[in-house]
């Protein structure tokens, strides 16, 4: 538990998702199938704030995010958002739009890694929801689709015009934001989209294994591995350099450092204390 | 029509350079296949004047780019650009240069995307015209070449340096702006420098089909997602996913956004109008 | 020789690499090979001040980084790195790892290529090193791990998660500095993190070859070019544009710039001044 805990509880219960947490892995649930997980107003204010919780609290080292049911998350619901936001005024709107950015921001700037586990559809803003993972883990169903422009929005939602260019070069990113149309895995593993091409239905068996290493790792040096990632994308390349030195050498006077050299020494495996 | 409409009248002729317009998509033909299409001081002045002509209307709604005869173009012409830069004085290169720059700068500040068409030689300006496209459409026999250093010049050219990196990444470019040897069109598809490979002598054809398609589209929805991409690879993280909130705030108060919600829900395809 | 010349004499013998120059490509060998070439403090500081050295004259016009024996650098030494910095306080450790960041940044930031010729492993600071060169000439049996995490340290190391992402996408980047994992030869050159891939064994004879056509090259050009890569990461579009602007006037005005018009017009090679 971190020292830096406030008055606010947990939240007990969530209504808009399923959470588990089993030592330091947390797997968030996309559980809607019958409607192949599309989002609601109510389930990206969840995930939102979810993320802050879980990033407040030092007992999550990793994050799987997955769909249940037949895909992993069609995008925003037709009628629960398309057809809502038809009825929000200017400030509404707005306030809409940067909650679903807040949760882009949230999977960027946890402290911990998230691992997306893949099947199925993975379209708008379930396909950016992917996009803004550490890793993604996909089987051969997954099908990505930024469909923005298809339902006469911008392709540059909740970050997606930032994430998708660094991610597979803008070349790719343009034809995918502007079109709108799928991504088949082969396609997507060809142009850098996928983290890993798993066995047909393994997509949750190994972003499980994933995320378990890495709960099990030096949390504190993935933790700031995932940091400077996210920090340096945004940096000059003197000013990175310079936060990698410093960011050594707080890890350095760090106890699994010490450990590293001592496991080795004594030719056995590191026990991680995750700072 | 805009309704910001200055007195400046629309140019009746371009000298250097072949204009159709049809129905929202212009097409842009270098046209000078005995030379494959070098480009000269008039070429490039008249692609700076007619992309500034087209921005200010809203009757552009895509523009397909491409070159007559045996290749796309062969970059600047050697008598007629390189003897010519010889005899300028250091204030007239400079202009010069940034009137080139300016081309690239207008085709990715443009309000509408940018097509492509590819075949045979895309070399020097060339290659970099083509790269400053949203799109490339390529035939079998296209050939880049990023052939600056071949003539003595630095491989930053019209912004080369800026875009290269961001389409096929830091290894990839630095080996084509260095060497300057020939990209082949499968090279080309797998570093991710293609939007699309065609058949032989079918670039012109399905981009005149992918032009179409975008003109057909929700105009606005497709130009704000062109803009963002092309500011958000200079913005930080945050401030693209607020750029992204407003950006979709705009829209949803748009017509296009209800049209398609219309549209879904009495099951027939929409009607954009780009507004 | 610069003009540019101070008091400061060569120095005439490295203990910590093997440095040779042979007409403008200089040579750097790592060269302990029974520790596969291990990293001390005294090797990161003969890179540092040898970059430096070289840097400020004009004669190195091109430089091959290798590794003499089994592999080419397998990073920072157990014992006198990793042992050592655990006796080191705050302020030396930060020191330390300025120290390593400042060859990476003299790596980007000299004025000539830099060409790693790799074979065997490239692991730790090894893989930084050649990630931070601008061209890596690869056989087979190369084999890059990024496995700071490993050690319990950030995969943010001189500079690897500003520039990892630059060359492979975020993605990639993200997977490799996370996981430490061995990138193989041809999952390396699939990820565009390779520039060329030669026969086993062919590594040292091709990077010798590139550098010595880079040495004879247009000088000036290329170390333009490498600037401009280099510098136009960290710059928005218009400043990049300008700054071609400003380099190409230069150049222009340059003596390889009319000697290749001349070389042209005579039909014969260009002989290249280097200004």
């Amino acid at each position: 538990m971190s020292p830096f805990t406030g008055s606010t509880p947990r939240t007990a219960r969530w209504h808009h998702l399923r959470l588990d947490i089993d030592r330091g892995v947390a797997t968030v649930t996309l559980a809607r199938p019958a409607k192949l997980n599309a989002l609601t107003f109510g389930a990206y204010a969840d995930l939102r704030d979810l993320l802050a919780e879980l990033s407040r609290e030092r007992s999550v080292r990793a994050l799987v995010l997955d769909g249940e049911g037949r895909g992993f998350c069609s995008g925003g619901d037709v009628d629960e958002i398309i057809g809502a936001t038809l009825a929000l005024d200017t400030a509404q709107l707005l306030d809409f739009n940067r909650m679903t950015g807040q949760v882009v921001r949230a999977l960027r700037e946890c402290p911990f890694p998230v691992v997306a586990a893949l099947h199925g559809v993975a379209a708008g803003a379930g396909a950016v929801l992917a996009l803004a993972a550490d890793f993604r883990i996909a089987d051969p169903t997954t099908r990505f689709a930024f469909l923005f422009t298809r339902v006469g929005l911008s392709g540059g939602d909740m970050g997606a015009a930032y994430l998708l260019p660094r991610v597979v070069g803008l070349g790719h990113a343009t034809r995918l934001l502007m079109l709108g149309e799928p991504v088949l895995a082969p396609e997507a593993e060809r142009i850098g989209l996928l983290s890993e091409l798993t066995e047909e239905g393994g997509a949750g068996e190994r972003a499980a294994e994933l995320a378990r290493r890495l709960a099990d790792g030096p949390a504190l040096a993935l933790a700031q591995t995932k940091a400077l990632l996210t920090s340096e994308l945004d940096m000059p390349l003197a000013a990175s350099i310079e936060l990698d030195a410093a960011t050594q050498a707080l890890l350095m006077n760090g106890e699994d450092y010490a450990e590293f050299h001592a496991a080795f020494t004594e030719k056995r495996p590191p026990k991680w204390r995750g700072c």
